[in-house]
């Protein structure tokens, strides 16, 4: 029996708010239940050094979490002067995420930021960003498409992620917080809308596990991402 | 003639909505027109080294803006590891506002930090702050009464604060963005419920003012914060 | 009664040495009493980048405080790796309060740099950073103009800064640190020659003001800066 | 055909010098082919802030790269100022890994660093920093029980791990540098001598993968940690 | 012929004014001609953890430079978020310099910290930092001495320093920046009123030295010192 | 008697392992005794901006201590976020050492990097990464001389470099930890082949030294060098 009172392969709510703020080309308020994670896409015509006069742009995230989206107050990184390696981490895996589907050649020299930032905290928020980021990024393509600024589209397919892990010896579907903390194993599934895998990292918390638990938990992250890939599509409007 | 159309002493539509995220002990997010500020408060027990054993409390503020929170994308303060002038400047002020309505004595040896998020910026982002940070704080100092934690009301009255300027000559309330970066000087009030001044701060941008645009300002201010003070009213329920 | 016992409109004394320093443009060791901070004046033809190729200058400030210039011996902000809160805000105030009166393009593509570094601190060392800071730049551009690198005189009009608080329920004139750590409100006023207001701050320490205390201080403030005036007049042999 | 000739389920020749340093309470310089990476362990009394007085011990990681270690030059860290988000990506693998093997409670109030330093790379430096780390932590634990400080081995098994990815449309084993930057997908097995999973990651570089891939990798990082064992068993004189 | 006029063997002119802060234990202006630095001591309780509880004090040093006490303005070190290899090396050295004339058991369990920081450079700015260091020290325990809080002196014998280098083909002493800046090669010496060697370094900067241009090197050195010491002697009233 | 068993004008076993790392244009794994630092020489056509264009070229350093290569694990600079006082002072002298026998002119638009990393900590680490990576930095030559991208040899001879120091009132060669732990005065000669000095830095650190101790320690430092320019020539198969 899950705490939350969900059957092991049940997605908590989904929501997703398109164009929640109004500056960024693109964004979108997501939210897994409590979790909620507002992604914004920022379309800049500077590329990094490295990938300049190639032709090619670029597509990169970063992440953070306010200071109070936990149950208890962390410190704000911008004042502790460095990004946790947790940060890093997490941003590091949703700019590769989305870079899987994107054809870097077609978007032309530019680059699209997305910045995830986490409001409220229950478990997921790495999943979620990946998710409601692919919302933020669909939109500001498609003002670029809208604009002429590129002709064809150069998103490939849509990209959703969930976490899945064994918690009192059942494999569960998107954790929340009261699991994630207490799950023997836990790992975060990155999946393409025509069902290949573009992420798979499973970590064993407290007890090692085997192939076929590893499957178990693919098996669920594709019921999880066919969800998000539905959500995905009723916030852009497809 | 004001780029939005408002009356010189018109303030932008306020908006409160207390208990916005669910790990707080007080939370508010707060709207000027456009500018929409996520403001926290927690409460700790671990106090400054500096203010341990002598019986008092503390109140103090952190602020941050998300990257896309403005018309075209700043840099994430925690990846180039440091807050900017700006930013601290903003964080004392807060702080300090705060504290010259609150009573440490009665706050006893606790420290509530006000976290004051710009989730998309119009202008006014730190009198938002202010005026959002009180409702925070007295959501969570309720708390702190109806669990008996503390026996009287630390919060002596409310305290608001909004900006004035001087655009294309004449004065005006609450500047958004547009007549913000125009003004020819500018300044920011925080006001008392009885009418007294915590702090004010006019910096001439273009021109230099005199004593009469000055006290135009204070006046100006004056009108805003009724309006503020109501709007606190109504969200904390009182 | 004020510690020191001067009268509430009486100025600590000061004296401003104009070359005090050998290497730079322009040098000004000012001292408002045991107050003394050393302003340098680096002319530079390099400017910051979002500034390059527009036909204008910039002016700004740098300011620090020797460890010991204080009672008891601070952090070197070098040590610690950043500048605190303090200092970003009172350079940020000097540098906007010099650049009120300097017309960035009679002075051209260049910067100038007011570096002020507090020897010894016994309250008001930012008022006297500014207004020593004038002294440096005053004597920076007359070198430009002597030297036929620029036409016309882009200074506009001479600037001071005096602090003013209320203490004991008195306003007073020019705090010294005594007063300015027991001071009920305290305030810093930057006024030009002309009679107009550049920046005005009050901050309610203990107890809030109101507008005539407010005031009460800025008349206060006037009379500071008259005898200022005349000291940067005596300094630069005008 | 690989681009080094190995077979596709073919490891580059692994050697482990145990106690390679003096100082530590022990090492182990790995090398799989051309990479090289020193583990040191060493054993300290104090314990991170939040771990003290709960009889409990921990286990912990730091990684690094020599500047050349690499084809050209890299960033020396300790110059730039902070480590990089893939260093501590790893570091945070490493200490994962071990720490999935070994007993806290029977370890004790006390803490073991693993300090992995690249000397030479040429692909599969996390990997070798695993499977090296957890001879050092051997030696260092054997040491712990032959002076008596622990009764019981903390240590439940051996830990092993293996890159895989899938290079030309095959998967191989233990990809070196030429092979791991033109492969489509590439991931790093961490497990157990009783074949279980302590971490999966598989990470599309350049396509997409699917369920079967995926366990292909996984078999393939199998017959290699088999060598892995095979060859800490050696180093440890077991 | 040296740049200055001077004879090789002939120091600037010395000039150190004792007390020149108000608030540290000990202070100096000293002056080696345009070098001018300002040296204060100040006495703390608190010592690092490394040495508390041992019955002994330290004695420790810090340095910086004013950023326009130069030809060209330098940037400041707090800005910068660092000090520079070179401003460490050189507070170092001080410290050691003046440790290596106090008994720290005499001294008990204080530490003393003196802040070098040079308002004006030309040359020999790390000798006259120690030269003038030990007067603010010599002043600092005095005060503790008079004070009661120590019985007897911690001072042994005073200590000096002065740069020495062969500049075109000439070995001179007391080299200012014109001299610094072309010698081939350039040396401080740390001596003691007995005549011993506290520290020496020379460095080969264009062409390399033999023994017998470090002897005398060395020998000029002690012409230095004694016009030093007498200076010391004189500024502390002995 | 030495606590090694040595005659104080014995250097401890010196070895030096030409070509350690593959992928470093030159590299040498040098031992002193118990001492190993691997040093390698990176060539690199990009130069530092102060340089670019003047038909020169440079030669700098960086040194580094994995954090267990001493007898208790030493903080990773890495991790804590900034290079040392002492580690910016040796890489400073090696940068120094080495530039001091390479003519600018003839090296042309290109850099050579030392990075010079202590494996093993026993004592003399700065000494023998001088002496090592001269070894490195002659390879690295070697290869653009062979290439033809330098048409003459810009080395013009060996430099080397050993510690010296008063131990027990003898002056020794080459301390070891435990002699250097205890020494009263301790330096670090470098010497060229042709018997000239470019650094010498004789430390007191219990007592004081005189010229007499100055110039034994000399003697024996040319001593010492003897042998370590054999070693470089064998090394580099001269």
């Amino acid at each position: 029996m899950r705490p939350s009172g969900r059957a092991p392969d049940q997605m908590r709510t989904i929501s997703m708010e398109a164009g929640h703020t109004r500056h960024a080309e693109g964004s979108c308020l997501i939210s897994f239940g409590d979790t909620r994670v507002l992604c914004t896409a920022s379309v800049e015509t500077s590329l990094p050094p490295w990938l300049r006069g190639k032709g090619k742009g670029w597509v990169t995230a970063e992440y953070g979490m306010l200071p109070r989206a936990t149950h208890t107050r962390g410190r704000r990184e911008a004042a502790g002067g460095k990004q946790s390696g947790r940060t890093q981490e997490i941003q590091r895996l949703i700019g590769r995420s989305l870079r899987a589907v994107v054809d870097m050649e077609i978007l032309g020299e530019r680059q699209i930021t997305l910045d995830c930032d986490v409001i409220q905290a229950d478990g997921g928020t790495r999943t979620a960003a990946i998710s409601g980021a692919w919302v933020a990024l669909r939109i500001a393509v498609d003002g670029l498409l809208r604009e002429g600024l590129i002709q064809k589209d150069p998103i490939r397919q849509k990209v959703g992620a969930v976490s899945c892990g064994i918690h009192g010896g059942t494999a569960v579907l998107d954790l929340d917080y009261d699991e994630d903390s207490t799950a023997g194993a836990d790992g975060n599934f990155v999946l393409t809308e025509d069902g290949n895998i573009v992420e798979a990292q499973v970590t064993a918390e407290g007890e090692c596990y085997d192939e076929e638990g590893l499957l178990r938990l693919l098996r669920l992250a594709r019921i999880g991402c066919k969800e998000i890939f539905a959500a995905q599509d009723k916030a852009t409007g497809r």
